[in-house]
C-alpha cells in the first residue's frame, strides 16, 4: 500500500562507538536501527556516516535520495558545509527531510529553520509523554491519541523555530517543561519534519510507536511529481500596453 | 497506486434542468461530470443530488463516504439543515469535504469556517490563471505552474474565510482581481479544499487540469486511520498529591 | 501607552450566586474581578451578564465594543440565537473576542471555530504551568517565561478547534496532560484570543500574570480602522475584451 | 498616538549615484525617501548604507535599533557576512525587519527564511494593483482595498519563501501574474514585514499609500519587551522520581 521510496538514513555514529551504555543500546549504530523498520516497509533504504568519505553523501546520493533522516549529536561542526548546502538545495527541489532529536542543531536545520533551534534539555530519566495535537494528520496514522516513554531526555521550550506550519505532537515531561516535539515545515517543494525523541542513552528508537511516526514521517515526506517553477526574467503571459 | 476511496459527488443539479445553455455544458449534470474521472482512477463514486429524499445523502451514505464533494448555487437555503450538522460530524470525525466554486455560500462550507464567505463577483466571460504558490504540494502533482481557463466567473478577494492552512493556488483574472483559488483547511480530523473555478456556464469541469486538482484534492482529503482521542472527564495518567 | 477601548466583559454569573465557595472567591463575579484591572489600565468597561434582558447585550452594547470578554459555564444553551449571530456578525467587522476558560463550549466560540471545541477536563486541584511558545508576542508583554498556577482544573487535548493561527502559550499538567493555552484566531476583520485558565473554584483571575495577558490580549484583539472590502457583484477595474 | 520607535533605513545606494533616471526619483538616496514620512511619525529614524564603513551599521547601531528596512539590488554580494549574522541574531532577540522589493535576494532575507527566495521578475512599465486580503490586519489600517500603481516591475509566483504567517496583500499584474506581496513572518522574537513594491526606476516610494504600508508595518514590527527565554541546561519545576 505504501509506495517504495529511496530513503538515506544519515547518523553521526560516534556516541555507539565511543560510549559502552550506547553501544549496547544500538550494536549497528542509530542508523540500522532506524532503517530496519523502513526496509521492512518496503522502502529502499541505505545509509551514511559522518566518517565516511563525503560523510556517505557524494556522488549521486543526495540526488538518488526521496526522503533523508538525520541524527546528530556532538559533531555537527564537523559537517562539510558544501554538503549542507547540496542539501539544502536537494530539499527545496522536493527531497523530504526527517530532523531527529539533537538535530534541532545541526547545519542543515538551523539553515533550514533561518533560526537558533536552542532550546532547554536535561537528562534526568524522566517519563515523557506524547500527545498527538492534530488527530488525523498522516503522521499519526495509526497511532493512540498517547506515546509515552518511561525515560528520556527533557527538551523543554521555548523552542526557536518558526512556528511549525503543523503541529501534530506535544511533549509534556515529568519534570515540568513541554515541549513542541512533531513539527511539519515546508521549504521550497521539499517537506520537514521534526520529531524530538531518540536521546542516544535511551533505547527509544526500538519503540514500535515511535518507529511507526517515522515510518508514516517518511511517506508523508515523499517529494510530489510537480513541475518545477520557472523563475527569473519571464515573458508575460498576457499582452500588455 | 491511488487508494480506492469511497467518493460522493453532491449536486444541486437545478441550473441543468432549467437552463439550456447549462443543460448542453452538462447534459447529465454536473455531478456526472466530476465522478467521471474519479471512477476512471479507481473510486468508487456515488452522486447524490438535492432533490432526491435526504438529498441523496440519508440512510448509510455519509456514515459510508471517505471524500464528499459538493457543488450548489443559487438553492443552499434548500439544504436541510439536520443534514448539513450531520456533514459537519462526519467532517470532524474525518471525512474529507471538496467545496466547489459557488459552494462558498453553501450553509456545510460557511459553518465550517464560522466565517461569512463572501466575495465578489462578475460574469463577464474573462480570462482567469490559476497561479500553484505551494509547488510540491500534493494537490498540484502533475501540474503546470499555471492553469489557464479562457472564460470563467470572477471571484474577488477579499474572500471572507480563515487564512488557509496551506494556500495552494492563487487567481489571476483579465478584469483586475486576485483570488485565493486553492485553500486546504482541517477541522477535526478532517480535511477540506476550497476550490475556486466551475461556473455553470463553462465547461470548467471538463478541463483535464481541473481534473487533475480535484483528484489530488480527493486523495489529500482521504480520511486517515487514527485513534478517536478520548474526550471528557479524564483520569490522569500520573499520580496528583 | 495603551490606547483606551471600549470593552465589554460578559459573565454567565451564576456559580457565584448559587455556590457560596466561587461566590468566596469573586464576591462581585467573575465580570467585576476581570473588568478591575482593564479599568485601571484605562479602558472604558462595561459589564453584561446572562440573567439581563437580552444578556446586557441589547441596544447599541455590541455597536460601541471594541473588545468583548466572554465566561459561561453551565448555562451555554440559554444564549439566545439571534445575540450570538449579532456577536458572530460584530468579530466579521472587527470586534475583538476573547473566550475565557470554559467559554470553549460557548456558542459563539463554537460558531466561529466550525468544530466540536471539545476536550478533556479533570478537577483534582493540581498544578498547571503555562509556558510562552511565542516570545515576541504581544500578548505575552512583559511576562516571564512561565506562568504558574498552584491549583487548576485540567483541560488535555486533543482540544477540538481549527489550528491556531498563533499559538502563544501551552500548559502543562500535574496528571500527565498538555494543553494549546493561549489560542490566537482572525475572522473576517475581526480577533480572538482563547485563554484556557479560570476555573471558578480557583482564584485564578485575581492572579497578576493572568490579569497581564488578559490585558495584553485585549490590547492585541482592538480593531484595526479599515476599509471594509466591496464584495458582491464589481465593476472591473481593468477593461475586459 | 503611535509610540516612537528607533529605526534605522538602510539602503544599498548605488542606482541612484550611477543612474540618472533613478537619481532624478531619488535625488537624496530612496533611504532619504524611506526615512521622510516616518521622521514625520515622530521614529527617531537613522540611516546607513553599503559604502559606510561596517555598512553604517557598526558600533551600536544594530543594538539601538527597533526596526531595521533594508533596500538592496546589485550588491546584495558585498554585504559583509559578519554583520548579516548580527543582523540574524538581533532579529531573533525582537529588533523587527522590513524587506523591501529586491531585498528579496538579501543575504540576511535569505539566511531568515532558508530558502532561494526566488521569483519571476520583468520590467515592462506594467500596472501593478495590490489587493489587500486580510483586512483587521494593523499593516493595513487606513487602506483602501486595493493600491493600484501605475507602472511598477512585475514579480511573479512561485515565490520560494516559506508560506507566511499571515498574507496580508496579493499584488495583480497587467501582464497576467500574481504575487505574495506583503508577508509576515517571526523569527525568534523579531518580526519580519517582507513588501514587494519599490523598483528603483519607479516612483513607488513617494506615493503616500506604500508610505502607509511601510508605516504600519514599522509599528507592527516593534520589539516587545519580553523575557528573554532561558536555554540550554535546566533543572526541573517539578521533583522527579
Amino acid at each position: 500500500m505504501t509506495t517504495a521510496l529511496r530513503v538515506t538514513v544519515w547518523n553521526e555514529f560516534r556516541h555507539e562507538r565511543s560510549n559502552p551504555a550506547v553501544g549496547r543500546i544500538y550494536p549497528e549504530g542509530v542508523h540500522e536501527t532506524l532503517a530496519a523498520p523502513l526496509r521492512e516497509a518496503g522502502h529502499q533504504v541505505r545509509t551514511a556516516t559522518l566518517d565516511e568519505p563525503a560523510h556517505g553523501l557524494g556522488g549521486a546520493v543526495l540526488d538518488e535520495t526521496d526522503v533523508l533522516l538525520w541524527w546528530g549529536h556532538q559533531a555537527h561542526a564537523e559537517v562539510a558545509d558544501e554538503i549542507v548546502l547540496r542539501i539544502q538545495a536537494r530539499v527545496l527541489e522536493g527531497m523530504g527531510l526527517i530532523a531527529l532529536h539533537s538535530a534541532h542543531f545541526s547545519k542543515i536545520f538551523k539553515r533550514l529553520m533561518g533560526t537558533s533551534c536552542d532550546l532547554k534539555w536535561r537528562v534526568a530519566d524522566e517519563r515523557e509523554r506524547l500527545w498527538v495535537v492534530a488527530p488525523g494528520h498522516p503522521i499519526v496514522a495509526g497511532l493512540p491519541e498517547r506515546i509515552d516513554l518511561e525515560r528520556e531526555e527533557m527538551y523543554g521550550e521555548h523552542f526557536d523555530i518558526p512556528a511549525p506550519e503543523e503541529l501534530v505532537l506535544v511533549s509534556w515531561f515529568q519534570g515540568g517543561e513541554v515541549f513542541r516535539s512533531g513539527c511539519c515545515f515546508r521549504r521550497g517543494a521539499g517537506r520537514i519534519f521534526y520529531v524530538r525523541p531518540g536521546h542516544e542513552t535511551y533505547p527509544t528508537y526500538h519503540q514500535p510507536l515511535i518507529q511507526k511516526v517515522i515510518g508514516n514521517a517518511v511517506a508523508w515526506a515523499a517529494p510530489v511529481d510537480a513541475a518545477r517553477p520557472r523563475r527569473g526574467r519571464s515573458e508575460s503571459p498576457e499582452p500588455i500596453g
